[in-house]
């Protein structure tokens, strides 16, 4: 008997009732019934409440490093075990290639967050957003950025072509803000997507209420969703409309994301003429992207935009890498490069879609349609060409399989017009070697796309290819291609949370952010080199002695140091310069002043001096001056997998009128032990 | 005759045909009509056209510091003769404080805009959004996040409490942005925004489509508007809602931003109790809130939620504020601080709001409502008082006018979730000077709003108030609040440009962003501190000779400058720091070699280096090594009003195995001028 997909709601693997009998979810390639999948009976509501509470709980009682730490350990447990994924995975049609980036690419979505999240987010659970913004003269009124975490749940509607990709993406930014996840699988892969959660589930790695599965129809999410909660899409541009009219989104303020199939375009350059690298690149990327996955890639290329001169040459090159290259067939047989769509239904509509396009004026260049031979979901990568390229068929009507259009340009002005006709698309490419049409073609077309790639000889054979989202790029785009953004690095974590503007007193932006402001308390009772991260508190400050800065200190470092630019050196040419009084120090000679100043040079908790940030010099000093430092604890960030941990320093060193010389933050790495 | 308003369309001033009779504007305090508006017979979708090609061209051709020097021009001129908008403000029921927080107000945010943009964007169309990220290990593939300027037409839909302030502070970003901008003032006050443009007009400044004014209505916006336009509403949530509903928001890509009136609510600590600065503080606020601009402001104070033991002190003390400091009347009339509301109907509907408010278990505690002796838009301060904190009508009823109601709380969880039962507020402030308090909060409520301000006896005087957005902070609100963010520095800039991620090789991504790249060419014909701003170009290149660092080096650094740090000093010691192999040169004794190593000392174009970013140490440096640097110049800011400008330049130090020993960006003033 075909076996039920299971749901994994409120921290409990769940079933439908015996008697329920649920949808067929149907081998790809063999059309046989692999499983079968039904929400009949799950509580929706129940499963969102228990997220915003259980759940928002669990992972509220986390930093941002804490579950940095928890992802790569789930990408590691996965890692572990794809092997079943993989053997899943067959039945969606998809190659080895195709299910490496749908498995691997995945899992690497959750190595990148961690890493990123432990790189650029505090270990904490709010984050600042830009800098002080001095609200009052005399400094006790401030203004600052925050951002803290939605308190509600994020639903996961996902498209059927990525099953385990297209869950962490969303899932792994979602984790690192702190917020609760419920994944909604398209039914063709559903049971990938279910070995995928039991994996992460049986790692016991999950914090209560983290994530949940339904297997199955979530079609009253909106009854249930609220403000505080975020919807994410996945899917076609039709769908994302119809979801986003309801009242949740339209009044009650759910958020509600969409990364929609879009009518992406690739460019090739009138300068990469066939012959030349850049030329050989678009051929071969533009095939790559007709098979891959058979072309069911939200990413692929719709469009091929191309000079006219060059539209023969092109038609011939894809022809003959297709012939050379491609193999249609069963994902495991040997020698097989591109599967099958994902079913029959998909397969129809995809050749629906073609119809559409050459009754829009598209003529059939490449590709018979069904693969012969073959009578599931199977199709031959299809090339059509436009002689009209403003044609409104190529520009609006995608076919989501092994599918491209050709259509050319005159001048590079009517080339971005070209991909701007898309309406918003994920991705353009272009492959050219000529900076300035790449430049002006670029600027031209951005504000259409989530996302533009450049092909040309040095990056031809490095590049990672027009269809491929990556964790540490912005992945969406405007209009048609859904109006959000995925990804992007931190950047997708912050749409899980609310950023708020504060003000307030020094003393309370302290306490609100836990971060030093100036203004606030300070505390001087020991050297702060002297204590361990542990020890330290922000606002523990050392006050430095005076030193006076002697002409002889100045003469002496620029001829030590090799500096002897004239400001140091000669006064009448110094006293020239609109900046300077005269001879003036040398910056880097009061930054070594300084440091000297404040250090505690025994051995102790502080390990390292890493780096430094923001130093802007501000008054000169002049021979005879004295100059002193205040260095205060700003920012204290423990590391969760070392026994050190980063402090950022705030130092301010002024004159003996009392006027600020210079300003910086001093980067150090601190052990957390004495 | 009253006069019929104009509008301002196609670079020209316009009028309705004779015949039409438009609407009547009537004065707020004397009932009696001002000026008549129309805008029957206007060509929207030509001016929209006309924004979208005429202005954006002329926009286009403009730097970030070239529109933010306009910008600056603007608010002069119309400070110059701001007397005439003051005159007309009159005539709307504000006195000359609410007058000065529209008009001063506006013209401020201009001021901000122009200084932010020159410190914060750069002198060029693009933006860059955070660091290269790097693609591939060998360098010849990078990711980089740009922003374009929206290709179209920013229409303002503005509400009828602040005609010039509404209007500036979306258009200053706009502008900006490089967006050309259609204004709609609400009816009430059109006549203050159209002399507000006359002005800006008149005063020659703005390039042509880059502003035009609709008086009147533009109810067919949604027609003609498309992919890459902006519609920024302001007003009622129910309006917003009916307008985000159109097609064009929902599935033609135009952005909708709104920023609706809210529930805000404001704190009273249990620390603050009467006699407190902060107590005292929280009265003076409340009764603020309450009377400027009579009360009708989206950010005003509705709900005061206070502890129980406190209500019946707070009631007195505002009472007595009241009493004592709160005269309505005609606004020019001498002692007069509070005015009308903008029309009779307006302050029905706030009336017919307090009655709702009385109805969902509100008694009223403070005031008459009509005032007495004044027959036209005058109303007394109201404050109501709910037993049940928890009763519906208090946290989803706006009476927008002079009207707060008080509820109690019992512990600071209760006080946060009353806070959040506004469904998403611009801005709640809190009184009280617990950092714990405070910290606890605001945590826990600043996913429901988009602004938060703290009072206590620190900036209990210099607070600019709970109702005042400032231009450098975000504005906007969660849910109720409109969804939107306006305002924050050039966060709101952002709303009007479009983040793209870029792909490609360092040489495609220098000619797209206009910055270096490493890895992107470079050119050494001679030293780069010998060529003025004009002649540098970014590649500018100077790699310098090696320098050997000797262990006397590091000793005498170490006794010149006191810093005697165990890790350059202490072979043994040293080596047990897990970062070192044993003595170490100081990172700021190689920082100043480098100096040495790359300056061209005579005098010249380079005038000063003001600072330093990203500087971080990599490879320790051992006595006996070798270094030497690469300085790139990476970015050019000329700046539009001096003569010279920024210089930031890419350094890279080395030692005699080529591995990286520190990376920073060395920041210059360089003369324009050799």
């Amino acid at each position: 008997m075909t076996r039920i997909l299971q749901s994994y709601v409120q921290d409990a693997w769940w079933s439908p009732a015996a008697g329920v009998t649920g949808v067929e979810v149907k081998d790809a390639v063999t059309g046989e019934a692999v499983a079968l999948v039904s929400s009949e009976g799950l509580d929706l509501a129940a499963a969102m409440e228990h997220a915003r509470t259980v759940g928002q709980k669990s992972l509220g009682a986390l930093t941002f490093h804490q579950r940095a730490v928890i992802l790569k350990q789930l990408a590691l447990a996965l890692t572990e075990r794809k092997k079943e994924l993989y053997a899943l995975s067959t039945h969606t049609g998809a190659t080895k290639g195709d299910s490496w980036v749908d498995i691997d690419g995945g899992i690497g979505v959750l190595f990148t967050y961690s890493g990123k999240g432990r790189r650029e987010l505090p270990n904490a659970r709010v984050q600042l957003d830009g800098p002080v913004e001095p609200l009052s003269k005399d400094g006790t009124f401030l203004g600052r950025h925050i951002r803290t975490t939605l308190p509600g749940v994020t639903v996961q509607i996902n498209a059927f072509n990525f099953p385990v990709w297209g869950a962490l993406e969303k899932f792994g930014p979602a984790f690192l803000a702190g917020m609760p996840t419920i994944i909604k699988p398209a039914t063709p892969g559903a049971y990938l997507a279910e070995q995928m959660v039991r994996i992460m589930i049986e790692s016991g790695l999950l914090p209560a209420g983290a994530l949940q599965l339904v297997s199955g129809s979530v079609r009253d999410v909106f009854d249930h969703a609220r403000l505080g909660d975020v919807v994410a899409f996945t899917g076609s541009a039709s769908t994302a409309e119809a979801l986003r009219r309801h009242d949740a989104v339209q009044t009650g303020g759910v958020i509600f994301g969409a990364e929609t199939d879009s009518i992406n375009a690739s460019v090739l350059g009138p300068d990469a003429v066939a012959g030349t690298p850049e030329f050989d690149a678009y051929v071969r990327q533009l095939v790559a992207e007709m098979t891959t996955k058979a072309g069911q890639k939200c990413t692929a290329i719709r469009r091929a935009i191309v000079p006219a001169a060059s539209a023969d040459a092109l038609v011939e090159a894809v022809r003959d890498r297709i012939a050379s290259k491609v193999v249609v067939g069963d994902p495991p047989e040997e020698g097989v490069t591109m599967g099958s769509l994902a079913s029959v239904e998909q397969r129809d509509e995809v050749l629906r879609q073609v119809q559409k396009l050459v009754d829009g004026g598209g003529r059939i260049v490449l590709g018979e349609g069904q693969t012969a031979g073959l009578d599931t979901a199977f199709l031959d990568p299809m090339l059509l060409r436009f002689d009209d390229p403003f044609a409104e068929r190529v520009h609006d009507t995608e076919a989501f399989g092994p599918v491209s259009s050709i259509i050319t340009y005159d001048t590079p002005e009517q080339a971005a017009d070209l991909v701007v006709r898309g309406g918003g698309s994920l991705v353009t490419s272009v492959a050219s070697a000529d900076p300035g049409f790449v430049a002006g073609l670029t600027l031209r077309a951005a504000s259409a796309n989530g996302r533009m790639l450049v092909l040309d000889r040095t990056d031809a054979r490095s590049s990672t290819g027009h269809g491929s989202p990556l964790p540490n790029l912005v992945h969406g785009g405007p209009g048609r291609a859904g109006g959000s953004e995925e990804l992007g690095g931190v950047r997708s974590v912050f749409h899980y949370m609310q950023r708020t503007a504060i003000q307030g007193s020094p003393e309370a932006l302290t306490a609100i952010t836990g971060v030093w402001h100036a203004g606030a308390a300070t505390r001087d009772d020991r050297h702060p080199f002297r204590k361990s991260l542990q020890e330290l508190r922000v606002g523990d400050q050392v006050l430095s002695d005076e030193r006076e800065v002697t002409l002889d200190d100045i003469t002496h470092f620029a001829e030590f140091t090799g500096d002897t630019f004239y400001a140091h050196m000669d006064e009448e040419a110094a006293a020239a310069n609109p900046f300077f009084p005269g001879r003036v120090a040398h910056g880097y000679l009061l930054l070594s002043f300084a440091a000297g100043l404040f250090v505690s040079p025994e051995p102790g908790p502080v390990l390292a001096n890493y780096g430094l940030e923001n130093l802007r010099f501000i008054t000169p000093v002049s021979p005879g001056d004295r100059v002193r430092v205040a260095l205060t604890a700003k920012q204290i960030i423990p590391r969760e997998t070392d026994d050190y941990g980063e402090v950022h320093w705030d130092a301010v060193l002024k004159n003996q009128d009392d006027e600020i010389v210079a300003t910086y933050d001093v980067l150090t790495l601190v052990s957390k032990t004495p």
